[in-house]
């Protein structure tokens, strides 16, 4: 199998970042090795065996080599656009006026359902050919602009083309239960029985769904309809994970935990007994920053606490057009510790191992021999900088499953 | 001369955008004809006249074609690194601490002062590319790393070395007092006059100044210190502009205006009697959103008030190690808007229109028969996408002064 020896870098390693004390896992003077799709070694590199004379070798100009990002929270795929309602409301416009000019969620609902899956697949590759620019290796995909079962199908199966067209792993989430179409008005009850019913069975059965989500909030779904989507799932064997506590306390997380879900989401009204739930489950907390700063709220999550508390925290662009319009994963960075006050090393664990955990993924997020091979040399000479300057792409190289896939040169000619 | 013919656009001229009722200035189904380095025609398509046979035609596809966009406010020049620095106050390190460890603007002071020119211009030409690809053909470029004479003028020279190796307007900006070197501590009024007597004689001998400006705050330089420098400018017929009213009232704004002043920039203590000052002598409001979101700042400029005035605000990135580590304009408008509550109106005119006022600059910044052919075609409907989604880099094509120089497209293969 063919290698490639990557040397002259510090490794970003991220092994054992869920302990703060961990770190970054540095290694400076660093080597590693990739095999076929996996990583076969890495560390100092003064220990780095001896490789064969025909392994392709990389010089990493003392740059920084680190796994490749994750994003484990998007709603990538969806049609139309929200500019219209953006404006109006700087313009001034009530949410009676923009829901009367056909604003809000629904809007891209209509958009979505009509739309060819052709066309939602060259909107949504555009995106993630910008995640793919910015170093991510990894991509979580919701469905949830559909509200029906031909829609929401087709905005899976939009999420599994890109991963067959692109180099980038991605992971399908059901989020039917994202808000209620016009369909069963009144009805939110009926709904969800339809979701279980016929939505999820369907999705599962064309093997679209890795893992089901619901927004657990007064202007979502209940506890108890929560409860009945897990349910569901539990009976197909998938994971589940929560939008809980963004506008309200529901005590989403603590049920999610209940589940043994991999992930509570968004999380600014979480409390106390939610957080001990989430550590008892090992559920992963995952912050959006981009939804934060982009709804201009003021009510932090108790990051303070998650921390205390051991909690693993991962972060997340949120890609949606209605909340956090923002495709842009080095940004998360920079605002999950500039707004967040997350450190440098706790930002990137959360684009990257606890992003791992967040999607259940036990084969990515770390540099560890046995990995698959994603990996991305940065252009800077410590890894904090990925958090603190933001606007030059620092991407040098990246490698998808072992293969070299971009080059780019900042230095203009 | 060579002609260029642009069809099947929107244009956003960007005319008349002081009056907030006129936008964008829009045509739709426009075109615009480039001649040599200028703007020959522009307006609806079927008003077009004959153009010759062998003109270059350009499809726009319904794009939307704009004045390339205009960052009046930079400190693009610099040495170093504060990234360590931003680490340790995420560590929870206190101001003494990071002090201690050489932390704080005179950190970049040394390492500008220790960095040889082409190696200043390597680091300011990655970030001037960055910009450009944004849609940025102009851009400000101010002094005040230096603080000694000879690293000054080292500055600003590389200041005209991007200007005539990329394709971009810069304009310097003479910015000795900025901070207070080490060599003039406790004699800020011996370093006021060493930099009208020696500093700023010899930047203008050597044909390196556009205009002059002070940081007047309390951690900066007083009012009467500030007007001393001001003073020096007059003689040499340079226009003046102020860092003012950014962490408190100094009154600065008005100064300023008193001195027929470019621009006052930051503004968020500025007064109603700043406001009319600046009303009546013409001068711009530069808001700087990276600066405020990057300082975490609550206080807001007083932006309905400006409106009110009709005072016309311009937006820029403040690029710089300290305060604003952000080198990219897309995020400005985004943050204009996000934060600011600019309508994408405001947000446009404000990297375009008034960012070119805020430089004494008539040749830039509208879509204008007779004014410079910088133009952005974007792939976007409409113009307030520029401020409402980030991450995608929605430029197609570019033109400076007249001749195309960027083609990308977005979509991936
Ligand atoms: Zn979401
Ligand atoms: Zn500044």
């Amino acid at each position: 199998m063919p290698r490639t020896v990557i040397h002259n870098v510090t490794l970003a390693t991220m092994q054992q970042a869920a302990d703060r004390s961990a770190g970054f896992g540095l290694v400076e003077n660093g080597a590693l090795v990739i095999e076929g799709e996996q990583i076969l070694w890495c560390g100092p590199q003064d220990e780095l065996p001896q490789q064969p004379a025909d392994a392709t070798k990389v010089d990493g100009q003392g740059g920084v080599l680190s796994p490749g990002l994750i994003d484990c929270h998007t709603h990538l795929v969806w049609g139309g656009s929200r500019a219209n309602e953006f404006s109006m409301r700087l313009h001034g416009a009530s949410y009676e006026e923009i829901a009367n000019a056909g604003g809000g969620i629904l809007s891209t609902v209509r958009a979505t359902r009509a739309a060819s899956e052709d066309e939602l697949y060259q909107l949504a590759a555009v995106r993630a050919a910008a995640l793919i620019e910015q170093g991510v290796t990894e991509l979580e995909i919701k469905s949830g602009y559909g509200l029906d079962t031909e829609t929401e199908l087709k905005q899976l199966r939009v999420a599994r083309r890109l991963a067959a067209t692109l180099p980038i792993n991605v992971h399908t989430t059901f989020l039917a239960a994202h808000a209620l179409p016009d369909e069963y008005k009144d009805n939110s009850d009926g709904y969800i029985e339809h979701i279980c019913e016929q939505m999820l069975p369907q999705a599962v059965a064309e093997g679209l769904v890795d893992a089901v989500d619901v927004f657990c909030e007064r202007i979502g779904f209940s506890r108890a309809q929560t409860e009945r989507v897990f349910k569901a799932a539990q009976g197909f064997n998938l994971p589940v994970k929560l939008h809980a506590e963004q506008l309200s306390d529901q005590d989403g997380a603590a049920l999610v935990a209940d589940y043994q879900g991999l992930s509570a989401d968004h999380l600014e009204y979480l409390s106390e007994q939610g957080i001990a739930a989430m550590k008892q489950a090992g559920t992963v907390a995952v912050l959006l920053p981009g939804a934060f700063y982009f709804l201009r709220e003021t009510k932090y999550p108790p990051i303070d606490a998650l921390r205390a508390a051991g909690v693993p925290i991962a972060i997340a662009t949120d890609a949606n057009p209605g909340s956090s319009p923002i495709h842009n994963a080095q940004l998360m960075l920079h605002m999950a510790s500039t707004i967040f006050r997350l450190t440098p090393e706790e930002a990137l664990a959360g684009m990257t191992c606890h992003a791992a955990k967040a999607l259940g993924q036990n084969e990515s997020g770390v540099l560890q021999a046995g990995k698959q091979a994603n990996l991305v040399l940065w252009n800077v000479a410590e890894p904090a900088e990925l958090c603190y300057q933001f606007g030059v792409n620092p991407l040098r190289q990246r490698w998808f499953k072992g293969r070299a896939v971009h080059d780019q040169t900042s230095t203009p000619g």
